[in-house]
């Protein structure tokens, strides 16, 4: 364990300037073009056997895979700032998924799973928020990673390399390096599962830094995250003139407005928590016009797979019977899903051995299970548990000092010094597993 | 005309009798059983040729007729007080009208209609209410005659003696006395016109006593009546405890309040006034329980039969689509319902001719287009001018000087000296139609 | 301990007496005038020193108590049926809880408390229900003991006769038995708790039987009671007539569902289960007439009292501006509350140690979070605790059988052999903690 | 007459001219630089007293004017596209009305009014839309002239050279020739009214050109104008993640949605139509972020301007308290407002003379009272009426044969021929109310 937490120590320069470069240049869900293909370049420089494109994403179980145009804009902003050129053929038009294997030996297959996307949030230009004042803040304006995913690519490229500099440590068994695209809005992992890349894995860890979480503290299972659905709904309505025809109209905004109200008015569910938002509602119409186009973007969640499903059917129930009631008609289109699962103590447990002995880490929590947002890695976990396998998803604390911003907000930032922690948790786990297995 | 002015002068005060005899057993819709008792009773004694009950009542037209218990109640409650055993088994259960012919010679029919229902209003007892201080207000606790029907009936018993006694003035046609249930939530009329009863009328005159209105005020024909229908509705759901099992019930008060808010959100109509209201909505449950069964009472009007088409046809795609909503079963039922229809000139112009010689008459407008109620003997018009037949509608302003009480107020009454100037409105004109006709 | 579970086997029958009697005569909330005359009359003739009336009850704290003309009937009904006439005068009137007292020695106090009303339900008269075939079904029509407090003031009596026909087992301490009026609707607890009678209470447990539970299944501590408020709400608007004026009026039906809608719409809490619920909403007018009084019967829950305070507060808002909205007036009345309270492991650990010894005891469980309905037996809790005593709730299976009827519903029972053995854990857990206290 | 007919005659081309020319360079109201710029020329060279900007706006009172930026870059693009340099600063920023005023004698002002802006309409560009086949579409994306003003402005020229080359045909009073900005949202009338341009006006002619009617169709007085308020409301909350913390946000989509409902449940008004719509309504957030800001474009309508009142009042305290009910701010920004008036049989009469003298009209009707949109020429009716004047308002059918367009559609266009018509009524008229009142 020893040796490897003292490799990362010597490569902490490196990872930190990898976040960097991810972070100057961020690219949301199904556009990680450029961020991808480096993913790919350094991974095939390390010596892994790298599969990427169409070969790892499953097309038709993507979710919310942006406009043809948005998907070209980001191929081309990818060539201008860097993009391997030899690889972003293969991974544009939204199959920007990355996965590095390398085998040690017999045994088993242990994934790690490090998620890449941005968020569309114009960044700060205060100067005390650090990556504006150390000019690495993003150069694509309205886009931002203020969420952390850019230390995350940072901490799988950290490890995939302190791996394969440290092959002679691993005598057994596989890893799995998997760089999932769109985490945001849980559109991208099912179409990883889908195409099978966690069909021969017996472990998989993935986690998140917690930028709004005490510097160091180490959560080993998170259980709390929710099942959710994300739904892109439109009523579609009937134009006409508002003092002449009133009548002759269709009006799509009363059936929003009907939905919305009932939509919050679902029964709550006596197993656990439930949620529902409309997040966006938009009916950009004339004042004299009976509004006969109306958009919504809503999400639902619950504390299980069946309380997800349930408020999902009540709202489906809801939007149809609310156009219906004023002649519109309605399409609803699913943009993200994921659901719930349990992280395994065995697993859980490997990880807060090692966080015992890391440098830096200042609490240790075995398992939590306070409620959160959702995560769609929890696919992958129930795919590998369902094949008999183990899973868990961790948490680490990365906030600098009193300094605990929110995620999703334009002033995120997180201590970068928790980097090679994350890089160590993951190695050194990797090489109990494969140690206990061997 | 001066000969019957004389005649009915003289039978005032018999006049005045039937309707505080009326007004003291009021009888609501379909209920009228004492009522029409003594109606056929007079008629038949008057020597007109006298049809009731299932004679002149369509069993399946009928509408808003309520229970058997209720039903039964006022049957026995007739028989205590003074109705007619001779007749009343022909008409209870819900076949209260009475149509009484006289025939003079051959030439036109002349249909003259009066209603003869009273309301569920509790009688004021206040020492300044005059039937309370002379001693005719209801005895039936609840029941009120406070739209003036009694009036209705008394003048029509009125018009029956004065055209029997007078039948020598009459050298041609017939006139066809109509005494119609149910006026009240516009249940009765429809009845009648099914039957046939309106099939050989080639003139139809129907009038209304206005306490509200100045002592006198003569409308000829009133159109302004809006088309109208009257529907129960049952929202069906399933219960649970609101606390352990939200999920569990079907709340179909959420249902409800989705379709009242709703209902009242139907686009106006760009051709003219339209109505909607729902005056009741009961779902009289525990606290703790999710409500499982609501009930609606909703009117819908239209200043055109077409828009009160339209508001309905919206009312019932609301009404079901806000169950569905909540997975809740609904039933309608259909408890009243009135058409447009419009006055014709030339027999209004006779009434103004009439009234013009009429002592008491204090103004006279020919046709008022002033929006108001709803009146279901618009059924009656609509089916005699189908047949080329000519119908009217007057208003008789009846305030007993400045006191103008509402229609339908604990406190409603009229001045009584109305009675005889609305006999003698309707047989000068009838004089006057066969006269014409001759 | 044996002793005493002897003793309770050997009055078993005077048990299932005193339940079936109460069971034939069932009166609800804040009416319990000849259940409670009994109680008194009971405990006198077991040396009890005996408190009721104004002497137990805080009058201002009463919350849902019934209208004037509601507890004369009860009060002459109680007369009719047996009441014990010297006490009724001091307890009619809402008025009706008991305390009885008996002192052993030096050391601490110890309340046990049985709730003793009735709910406005119609009782089964089908065969298959005990208390019809056995003929001590209601004789009060629409009044049921359908929760099973028939068997809690039955229990009461039980425990009573018991401690003092074995006073010699108990050498220090006090025992207070305190019968709670009006637990139904959470309406009575509170005005008891006010009064003081909790505050020299070092220690209290409550219970109840869970006729849908197996049977003899103990639950030492609950603590999954909600907090909750029960609100009454009026609306009150202005009248006019629909199709004539109905800018005229102000709408308080608008209102309701505005309000219906928006109460269910209220966010969810993320630090627990909430709950909101209208089970009644009334507007009972005419059809034609714009409805211009709505009242609502209202109830919010949460899974702590700070839940519930946000939940109760968001409603107040709701209810105001939806009133508002259509210029109408409102008025909120407060008929019931509870709070959250968490049961001492210490004293249902006496529970389980108890239930251990008890025959027919099938499973033990030491504390359950699962979220229940809502106890005002949580007020006395609250007030112990919080003088520094302890306190427990603890639920017993009596279901016969397969036969698990849901509490609340007309078919209602439970197994009357579950009687004495809450007679035993009551007594017994007594013995115990005096002992201890010694 | 029939010299004033001829000239009109041969200027047919110039008038169409200008018409296209304006249709090429569509501006939107407020930003009308160009149009305005290029009539104060041609009124300046015709021997007009032109007066216009802040002379004849007052800032104030004028409704919905853009922003700064859109403002400015209309100023910009009607420079290149051949704006009047020497006129357009003074006009710039939203102020783009023009009066040119020729004094013949002593005696009576008359006004003419003619509305000169264009509507956000793409245009369409079908080979059977004419302006597109005769290369005059609008070289504005996004703006069309699709409701006629373009021709109403080329009329006003046309009217304004016809007078002036014609100066002693009229041997009293004045003409003052009324250009007004920003007719549709019925925004500027009340700011050129306000500044005093109507003050000394005896009569007043406005008209408006029917695509959608029968060629040469012409009514002389439209009375059927609905009183009109234009409202934009904010509803302000606060933004929490709907998953983590559903409870800590201020939800302006659940106020605006209440509002919705709500305001579409404005009880009719028995006075007369009402309307209104929300046409706009705009959340444009995050999925998983509780609606912080919700924005909406609101208008009502009245048939008389009492009944628009209640609308808007009614409307006013449904918004207030919608947004309170959620613990949201709110904000209402008045951006359009008309009024109800009447034109004068004696003035509409004259409009009726000279179009039986006119060759091309077809039918003619002197008064219509159909309910139709609202018009703010209303406003300088009622200025002129209440200062003891007359005034009138007329359309003009000008379809080409059977294809009778919707205005404010993408295919819009009229009959060029309806041109000269409208120039020989305006200009005819003219000469009679002067020759009358010499």
């Amino acid at each position: 364990m020893k040796e490897l937490m003292n490799y990362v120590e010597g490569i902490k320069d490196e990872i930190i300037g990898y976040r960097r470069d991810f972070h100057k240049y961020p690219e949301t869900g199904w556009t990680e073009v450029r961020t991808a293909s480096i993913i790919i370049h350094e991974l095939i420089s390390y010596g892994y056997d790298v599969k990427y494109g169409r070969d790892v994403i499953d097309e038709g179980s993507r979710m919310g895979v942006p406009s043809g145009e948005i998907l070209r804009k980001a191929y081309e902003r990818a060539k201008e700032n860097g993009g391997k050129l030899e690889y972003i053929e293969d991974i544009k038009d939204g199959f920007t998924g990355v996965v590095g294997t390398m085998k040690f030996g017999e045994g088993p297959v242990v994934g790690l799973r490090f998620d890449i996307d941005a968020l569309n949030i114009l960044e700060s230009s205060s100067d005390d928020h650090l990556p504006f004042k150390e000019e690495f803040a993003s150069v694509n304006e309205g886009v931002m990673h203020s969420c952390g995913h850019d230390g995350h690519a940072a901490i799988g490229l950290g490890v995939a390399k302190t791996i394969a500099m440290n092959k002679d440590k691993f005598k057994a068994g596989s890893v799995k390096l998997i760089f999932q695209p769109a985490e945001e809005g849980v559109r991208g992992a099912k179409s990883m599962v889908t195409k099978g890349i966690l069909d021969d894995v017996d472990y998989v860890i993935g986690g998140h830094i917690m930028a709004n979480e005490e510097f160091g503290s180490l959560v080993c299972g998170n259980n709390g995250f929710l099942a959710t659905t994300k739904l892109d709904v439109k009523f579609i309505g009937l134009p006409s003139h508002a003092g002449g025809a009133p009548n002759e109209g269709k009006n799509s905004l009363l059936a929003a407005c009907t939905a919305v109200l009932n939509l919050h008015s679902i029964p709550r569910h006596n197993q656990g928590a439930s949620r529902i938002n409309v997040g966006s509602l938009i009916v950009d119409g004339d004042r004299n016009i009976i509004p006969h186009q109306t958009t919504m973007k809503v999400e639902t969640r619950g504390q299980t797979t069946e309380i997800n499903e349930y408020i999902k059917e009540y709202a489906e129930r809801i939007i149809k019977n609310s156009a219906q009631m004023h002649d519109c008609k309605y399409e609803i289109d699913y943009v993200g899903e994921s659901i719930c699962a349990t992280s395994d103590e065995e697993i859980a447990g490997i990880i807060q051995e090692v966080g015992k002995h890391t440098d830096g880490i200042t609490s240790i929590q075995l398992i939590s299970d306070k409620p959160s947002g959702s995560e769609d890695f929890m696919f992958m976990v129930d795919r590998v548990q369902k094949n008999g396998g183990r899973a868990t998803y961790f948490t680490l604390g990365g906030a600098q000092g009193d300094f605990k911003p929110g995620h999703h907000t334009q002033g995120f930032d997180f201590y970068e010094e928790i980097l090679p922690i994350a890089v160590k948790i993951f190695t050194n786990s990797l090489e109990i597993i494969l140690s206990n297995n061997k």
